[in-house]
């Protein structure tokens, strides 16, 4: 700090005093003066520069007790909007969503993953720009861009490391790749499964501070929600609960090269096996929920059998990290009870009571949609934190957008 | 914030700009102002009001360029003073540190938890305000006590919840009980393996942003530091590992009722039983590393056979957590390499590469003052936090200790 010699600009602050209006609700100046401690005269500086910025807009009068009612203000979610990008093995979805990650314009595809980065990032963009176009806004009015992957990333660069399923993809510029094709948008990275964790948190359970997602598909992963946040761990692979060791599986070979990993036991390519050993029809965990769904018995005890091997390995997550919510989706956790029978069976008999006294386990609410919500709720979140929006106001007023504000200079 | 008309003090913002300072640095007003963005009166009017109560001081002129050199402020951690205590089964640890976990005067006693909170809370109070008159220092300087306890503990309340080895202090007031005793300083309770994984970190691994410590004694648990701050869970009980089943040890009973649990097999409670069986003197985990420091052999195999069982749980937590460091304490960790080799064949073996390629596992750095660092540290933060230091300060000029500055009112 001691070498820098930042001159404070007018405006200077009003990233911060955005975050107070990010919830929605309409408040005066004299609400955000009592709420910062504020000076009234700074208050205004930074509300003119938002308000200019058009990230707040007037929301109407408060209620006066006498003279003129005073002007409230609110976020303004339409001003700016993002690319939402959750991307499977074999599909592809891609929205439009505005700042509050409303849906704007959505789209699906199935494509290979495994075509490669310059490929399938090439489509994203094509249909990206289509899909921003089709919602009637300019292209420069995408802000920034979400993208979830189906391997593990390491999140401060957003490359993929290593990627088992995908591994054309092995430290490719997917940041670089993506900003240069849309015109130049920060663009966001994060494996798929924290992604889900994030949209599940944002739209069903914001409240929870303490919450772990399993998703159980192909393949098992989780994503960690501790004190309201996502947590990524050191290298971005928390959550990477697949390959831990199930007691009593020693004797299941695993991909991976280890014995009794959960993947090789629990997850829908591993029941799926069961069954076909067993002579019925199922290739995928999709064929597994269709067996269930249609009454097969052997395929319904299947599916309360993984889920048991899934609780052996879950209650030890849930004493390690005490969540009050644990939420289990993927294709897996759509064929109903069973599976979420096999978790509490184990997971509550095998954790301690304090960590499942007022713990709930069930399936995730927003479904299909999870990953992209958790995709534009990680590309906003970037965007509209205070230090970004500072960014912003300082451009715009730069490139003579924005006028800075006439107010005092208190700061 | 509709409903409330707070007035702005001339100070308001004094604790936020005070986070700034708390890292010891020396800095100029001009400095706050770059690093802030804030105008110059509001700057001066902040400084003034935290130099009146002592929380900073001047600290030398900084080098100029010409003119008369700007006088630079830091962080005065010796402005009060907390008492920080660690209580196990069988020992107490007293210390009063400065706000910067420096210990002052410090003092140890056998005691029996099993007293029960009234008895022991009294004895803790008696020799707290001995302890804080040693230091020359008068009560009134005791802004907090950092308490931590030997079983689980509801956060949020300062309550134990069911802790096995003190039932008789279930669900009692320690906060209440500690601070009437002490002439009313905020009281903050913790579970001991909590705590001890904060004063590790803040004492030796401050930059480390994500890391598990494991405390292998007479039980096992462990404390997390995710995000560079410790997590506690919904219920204050994040980090219980010592229930987790071992894979393989489905054999074994534990006191809690299951089958293979952590502490039933790795415990040095569990390793000193063992040797038992063998013949050996062993009651106690001192017991095991005084043989092994012998060169007793049996004893050095039973603790690296401890340490695999350790490591296929820690194996799982890495996989689940992604730190970047595992610190093993306690005080089997002092048997010397032993516990640590089987504890790193085993994770490394079954940990995924991702979260293992940049792994360190190590033992304590902080050895017995683990527990009292970290109670100082929880108790510290709490009184300076931006709204507790703000509280503070509004009472010293209501009450007239401090003078309302007379600078502008610039928010």
């Amino acid at each position: 700090m001691q070498d820098v010699v930042r001159l404070p600009t007018r405006h200077a602050g009003a990233g911060e005093l955005f975050q107070l209006l990010r919830d929605g609700r309409p408040r005066t100046r004299a609400d955000l003066a009592a709420a910062t401690g504020q000076a009234r005269s700074t208050i205004t500086a930074r509300v003119d520069v938002l308000m200019a910025a058009e990230l707040i807009a007037p929301a109407g009068e408060a209620s006066s007790t006498g003279g003129r009612p005073p002007t409230t203000f609110a976020f303004r979610p339409s001003a700016r909007v993002v690319l939402a990008v959750d991307l499977g093995a074999t599909h592809a979805r891609l929205a439009v969503t505005d700042l509050a990650s409303t849906v704007l314009a959505s789209t699906e595809a199935s494509i290979a993953i495994a075509d490669g980065p310059e490929a399938v990032l090439g489509w994203i963009a094509e249909h990206g720009r289509a899909l921003v176009a089709s919602t009637g806004r300019p292209l420069d009015d995408l802000v920034s861009v979400g993208v979830g992957l189906p391997g593990p990333v390491e999140h401060s660069t957003g490359r993929p490391i290593n990627p088992p399923i995908m591994p054309s993809w092995d430290d490719a510029d997917v940041r670089g790749i993506l900003s240069d094709a849309l015109g130049g948008p920060e663009v966001l990275v994060d494996n798929d499964v924290n992604l889900m964790a994030l949209g599940e948190h944002r739209s069903a359970w914001p409240d929870v501070s303490d919450m772990l997602f399993v998703k159980v598909a192909t393949g098992i992963g989780s994503g960690i929600i501790s004190d309201g946040r996502l947590r990524r761990g050191a290298q971005g692979a928390a959550g990477d609960i697949g390959h831990i060791a199930v007691p009593g599986a020693d004797d299941v070979p695993c991909r991976c090269g280890n014995l009794g990993c959960l993947e090789a036991v629990a997850s829908g390519r591993a029941v799926a096996e069961h069954l076909r050993r067993a002579g019925l029809d199922a290739q995928t965990g999709a064929d597994v929920v269709a067996l269930v769904r249609s009454g097969d018995l052997a395929a319904g005890r299947a599916v309360r059998q993984a889920g048991r091997e899934l609780g052996s390995v879950l209650a030890a997550c849930v004493s390690l990290l005490n969540p009050s919510l644990v939420v289990i989706g993927g294709v897996v956790a759509e064929a109903g009870e069973h599976l979420i029978a096999g978790i509490r069976e184990v997971v509550y008999q095998r954790s301690l009571p304090l960590a499942t006294q007022h713990l709930r386990i069930v399936t995730s609410q927003a479904r299909s949609q999870v990953g992209i919500l958790g995709a534009s709720a990680m590309a906003v979140d970037h965007v509209l934190s205070p230090a970004a929006v500072d960014r912003l106001l300082d451009a715009m007023v730069a490139d003579g957008e924005v006028a800075e504000a006439a107010g005092s200079d208190a700061g």
